[in-house]
Formats: C-alpha cells, structure tokens, sequence
C-alpha cells in the first residue's frame, strides 16, 4: 500500500479505514458484504493478478461470494464511441439510485486484452453518478485466466452483488463483436446508437439485432430531433418484419435524450418488463445458468491453453509457422502438426 | 473394398478400374490430378478417418496437393431447407459446365457434428448436374481433426482443385451459424432466401448481411412473383442504408427463378465481377492467406483439445461438473480448476 492510496496518513491497525488490502479470504468477504468500496475495488483488481497466490485467493473469493449473488439485474450497454453511454448511464444510474437501488457500472472492453479506460476516466465521464453514496463506477479487469476476454467481469458482477448492488451495468465500447460477448454476462442487453454516425444499420448488421433487447436511439433532442424520430421509425419498421426470440421478445427501440431527460424512465420500464416476463416463464434462471457453463468452459480452455502456451518459444514458433502458412510454404495442417508434437511431446 | 463399390465385378489388377483404394501417396496423388472421381471421392472419405495411419496419409495428401490447388473460385451457398438451394444449384452448376466450366459441389453441415446428407441424396437432390461429366458431388466429411468444424471440407476443396476442378461450390444449410463457418473456407458468400418463411429479415438477423457477398431471391416465379419483388425492394432499401465492407464491395441482391431459369446468369455475372475486383486490389489473396492462418489455429485448437480430453473419464467428468454448475453447487472456476489441475496433474 501506498501513501497515496491511503490518503496519506500512515497504515496500521490503529487506523483501521486505511487497511485497503485485506490480507486473505475472511477479511475480504467482511468488508466486501459490509459494502466497503475501496476493498470491492481491490478485489476487482486481485481478480487480474497473474501471481499464482493471488490467483486462489480469487478464485476463493468469488467461490464465497457466488452463494450471496444472482439477486440483481445485470444490464448490458454496448455502443460505439460518440453514442452517448456515459450521459445516458449517468442520468439512469442517478434515477435508479433516487428510486432506492444501489447501482453498480463496470466497464469492459472485449476488444482488447486489456481494460478499457481509466478510473478516473470512468467517474468524470459519469459526473453525477460518481457523487452518490449508493453507486460504484470501475472498468472490470480483462482477466483471461478467469474464463475467456470477459473472465474478469464475470468476476466482477458477483463480488458487486455479493456487496449489495442490485442493478449492476456491463458498458462495453463497439458495435457488432461486444454484444455476442456481453450477451454471456447479463440478463438484458441495450444497443445505443446515434443517427449521423454514416450507417443508420450500424445495429441490423453484424448480427447485433439478434442480442439486443432493446435499442435506444440517444441524443434525440434539438437539431438531432427530427433525424432520430425517422430512425426510430426505420427500426419500428425493421421488428415489424421480424420473429420475436426463443423466448417470446420481441425487441423494443425507443428515442432517448439524456439532455432532456427524455425515454429513460420508459427505457427502465422496458427492461423491468423484461425481467418480469422471464422470470414468470423461468427464461431468466434458464438464462444464468447457461451462462455458468459457458464460463465453466471458457475457464477450461484458457487454463489449458495457458498451461500448453507456456513452454519455452512456443508463442513464437506458432508466429514463425503462421508467416510460413501465410507465405504458402508450409500448409496449415503440417503446421499444426508441427506445433502439437513439439508442446506434447 | 465390397463387391457392390465395385460395380459387381472381382477386385485385382487384371481390372485396373476397380482400384479404388490406392494403397499409397503417389497413387492417390496420380490418380486425382488425372480426375479419377471414384479416387477423388475416396480421398475425401480418407480425409475423415480416424485412424493414426489414415491421419497421416491424409495430411500427407492434403500437402501434396496444396501446390497443385488455390486456381478455383469458391463459392459458399447458404440457406435454410426449402430456399431452394438444389434447385439453383442444379441450373448454375449446368450452365457453368455448359460454359466449359468442371464443378465440384460439397456440402457441409456445420451444426453438427457429421456431414449433411448422403451421396446419393444430393445426386437425387441435383439431378441435372450429377449426370454431367464435369461435375462432382459429394458432401464434405466434418472433420474435426483438421481444422475445426470445417477442416474435412477445406481439406475437400484442396483435393478438388488439385483434380482439376475451377469452380468449387461449398453448400451449407441454416442462416445464421453456416456462413460465419463457410466465410472462412471460401472467397465469396452467397445467401438464399426465399419468401413466406415467415421472417422477411431472416437474412438481415444474425450477422448474416455481414458474410454475404450476395442475396438471392429465390423461387421469384409464378404465384411468388409479386412477394419476391416486395422482398427484393425491401432488401434494396437496406442496403441503401449501409456502408460497404472495407473490401469495398456493397452486398448484391437478385431475384433468381431456377423453374423460369432467371436470374442464374446474372447472379454468375455478380460473383465473376466481384472475384475480378478483388483480385485487382489484392484483397482475393489476402483473404485466401488469412483462412490458411485460421485454418492452422483451428487445426491446433483441435489437436491440443483432443490430445488432452483423451484420458479416460476426462469427458464425462466436465458433463458432471457442468450439472453441478448448473445447479449451483460447484462454481464455474472451481469446476474448471478441477478439469485441469486433472488433465494437467
């Protein structure tokens, strides 16, 4: 622990609020069920340590905190740059906490390996959020280790539940790849898109439309107004032609402005409804439980893969073969085969 | 070999045709460039095979052709049953023989784990084209030891091109999974929808719009004429909408008849425009140099998986660990811990 992360004053038991970084299992899960946010923040950072202890330390963790989980919703909202997720956020985060919920925002960036954004970086963004007692703004670690690029907001969800979070929001940057990857995380998935952005299909395409539960149209306010009303109407036009999902919804497209404090409260609705309706059907238990699997086997191959990657120039030798396979001096399957005799050997 | 395989008549080599199990490398090889159809057949099937020596031989083959192969168009057709896909495909495979063209048609059926429909099903199915000469079909045998779920069936073309053949046809049946897997095997992507399948966007939903290189429109005649047009309109429209891909090709829509023969000729003429341009602007190579590369990561993949789930009960045990997570009782990470602290030990 740093000086600076503990506001400057000197560590030690006499002091009790500075002790940030518990130093096992029993303390964490205290101060994590106790909604200590600096301590959920270290946990959330434990997650995407590579040190080995750390490692089972985490995984202790969020085995402990799994039984008090599952008891929020978990909220999807993807988007690329430019469509407004972080004013839209900031105005529902502020509703649902006046409405009495604790609200969680984790941030995700399935495009890189690593997190996307900076704390700092987070809390500005979402201003007014920041400020409330009841909410907690931090972009999830991108921990492969945990089960695939979205390990480590797995992670993250429960350790927030397990801290009384009881909407916790999964914003992730992108159109097309993000929302097949956060679609395995959350119950309900929002598309926002923005009209001007050069391809009013941006959310047809890339198969997009076949995870999101909604669509909202942002920034439908002042010049924007007019343009947005006409997108809105495309998108109408657009789920009028198509079947509802396996689990009988159909998805909804709304124009929001966060400016005007416009469509959020029926956005809320909209997801609300969906909950009600899945929970009555059982999808939404169905749903989570699928959910665990796949993480289950995500886990699987990334352990395994890390486990056989980690020999000596093995990373390499499969970039050697691969500017060969590329440069059509070697064919792909003497290439593999080459790869596999050499890391099983 | 069985004495039906063989046309009734006593296997030796006092009947040289009835060899149709070569025993070698160079055999094999001699016999599929000099478009022995009976061997190219039983080099396909060799390609699924199981066994270690099969395995060899077959890599070994697939080698060996590779420098002889790559000079075909391939041409991934997708749709779901009752699209028509035979039905076209029997005209255009025609015409294309008619135009001095040899044509290989495979089918694939990603989404499971064996390949789509019998030999003599498909020669039922294209009844015009299996009589001609200069035409094979056959489906592609899914095998996973080469390359993911679509190794036998690149392998499969590779075989076909070293035989001679200059248009390779990769059929697959579904909308949605099918053309994210035949995208990678081959250079242009054709979709075939049809309407009255209760879901006009079937081909806009899941990601689809985002691999086709072209929609048809099919069975556009008779009582159908006027439903077509409308879906051909609202296609359009769509694409109005979008931007190209950043090839710079803007996906095609057409209405085909293969009972009024229309459409077939320009739908060639879209295909052989779009290889023209991609050729010119190096983007054919490329594409063909990026599926080599993810045909040699899928064919690790693969062998690493299968290398290792080979212990006894190792399978079994992840179904057990799966029920558990589902019902809550183990978490996802511990159960993965489990598998691979066991596979690994």
């Amino acid at each position: 622990m740093t000086a600076s992360e503990n506001g400057g004053k000197p560590p030690g038991p006499s002091n009790p609020a500075a002790v940030v970084r518990p130093s096992d299992l029993d303390e964490y899960l205290t101060r994590i069920k106790q909604g200590d946010r600096p301590v959920l923040s270290r946990a959330i950072t434990l997650v995407e340590s590579t040190l080995d202890a750390d490692r089972r330390l985490a995984r202790e963790l969020i085995d402990a905190c799994l039984p008090l989980s599952g008891r929020s919703l978990r909220l999807g909202v993807s988007g690329l740059p430019g469509a407004g997720k972080s004013t839209l956020l900031d105005k529902l985060g502020v509703m649902l906490v006046e409405m009495g919920h604790r609200v969680a925002v984790l941030t995700i960036d399935p495009s890189s390996g690593r997190t996307g954004g900076s704390i700092l970086g987070d809390k500005t963004r979402m201003a007014d959020l920041s400020r409330e007692e009841n909410a907690f703004i931090r972009p999830s670690p991108a921990g492969g280790v945990l089960g695939g690029v979205a390990g480590g907001t797995r992670a993250s969800i429960i350790l927030c539940e397990a801290a009384g979070y009881e909407v916790i929001i999964v914003e992730t940057v992108g159109v097309g790849q993000s929302e097949s990857v956060v679609a395995n995380l959350v119950d309900f998935v929002l598309l926002l898109l923005v009209t001007g952005a050069g391809d009013e299909l941006q959310g047809i395409k890339r198969g997009v439309i076949e995870y999101a539960h909604a669509v909202a149209i942002t920034k439908a306010d002042g010049a924007n107004a007019a343009a947005a009303a006409e997108m809105l109407a495309l998108y109408n036009e657009l789920l009028r032609h198509m079947q509802p999902t396996d689990d009988g919804w159909r998805p909804r497209v709304l124009a929001t402005s966060a400016f005007e404090n416009k469509g959020i409260k029926e956005l809320w609705s909209v997801i609300t409804e969906f909950r009600d309706a899945m929970k009555q059907s059982g999808a939404w238990g169905r749903r989570r439980k699928d959910q665990y699997a796949q993480w289950m086997h995500a886990a699987i191959d990334d352990a395994i893969r890390s486990v056989l990657l980690r020999g000596t120039g093995v990373r390499e030798r499969i970039e050697e073969l691969e500017q060969e396979v590329r440069a059509g001096k070697t064919s792909p399957l003497t290439a593999a085969w080459k790869i596999v005799r050499s890391i099983t050997a």
